[in-house]
């Protein structure tokens, strides 16, 4: 593989990366702050719940990618550590929102500067003696499986048809 | 990137294909032959049109991937072509839950033998005029862009919890 091949590779993983976060930019910006406090499905996550929900997952890849601290680990407690309640005071939406086209821009800002060799550290969950005998454990491992979590999250959000 | 890394770079991807592929099957496996007919959610598509969807998508990705012909092409009515409709006949079940298997396994297999190159090569889907304008729409894309998919429908079957 040669360098123009070893770019392609990566281009086409940020690629999707970022067509993931762009598709559900789309869909949360469909919905205004009154239509984001509907349920996907009766019973289930409210749209904000999974706006807020990735928001901190995605912001959580940044130490986990040794990328740097946390701009939003105020978010964890309302939108990880405890399931959706909407009897639970939420921050302003056009916070979460303007939160989650931060971290994005930012992670994707810095995922597009990494070297191929960098794609394949290990990243900050591991440790060094679990890497050398997992060394799939790697950031490109992370982000592949991040920009699954959001596809998830992106066909339960399809389910609620504007 | 030397070989090693070349050759780690693509047993993540691949390894991530295979983890989504494993929890899908997990999925269908936890429902027997009547409750697979229950759907997602009220109104929403029965977990058995996902199996027969799903299984018609990875199929279509021989012959997208140049991997050779189709084995079950008899899908695409039911489970491509139409919306999931409760009064029409399906075929037996347990045929759809060994295509499913079969077909996974098979282009796993085939996905497996690829070298680095291949990973890049165009799919039958682009012309060469447009591939060399767009490098990016090869065979890895596709994977990638099946991969999150799957995930897309995982999540929704999620929402039936057992």
């Amino acid at each position: 593989m040669d360098k123009i091949q070893q770019d392609l590779f990566i281009t086409t993983v940020l690629s999707n990366w970022e067509l993931a976060v762009k598709r559900a930019s789309k869909v949360f910006d469909s919905y205004n702050d009154e239509e984001i406090l509907l349920p996907i499905a009766a019973g289930k996550n409210r749209v904000v719940y999974l706006l807020g929900h990735l928001t901190a997952v995605h912001d959580r890849m940044l130490p986990l990618l040794g990328l740097g601290e946390r701009q939003y680990p105020q978010l964890d407690d309302l939108f990880i550590s405890n399931p959706d309640n909407a009897a639970t005071a939420l921050p302003p939406i056009q916070e979460l929102r303007s939160h989650w086209m931060a971290t994005n821009a930012l992670l994707t800002e810095k995922l597009s500067a990494w070297t191929p060799g960098e794609w394949l550290e290990r990243h900050t969950a591991v440790s060094a003696e679990d890497f050398a005998k997992e060394p799939y454990r790697n950031k490109l491992n992370i982000v592949l499986n991040r920009t699954g979590h959001l596809s998830y999250h992106l066909g339960q959000l399809a389910l609620l048809k504007k």
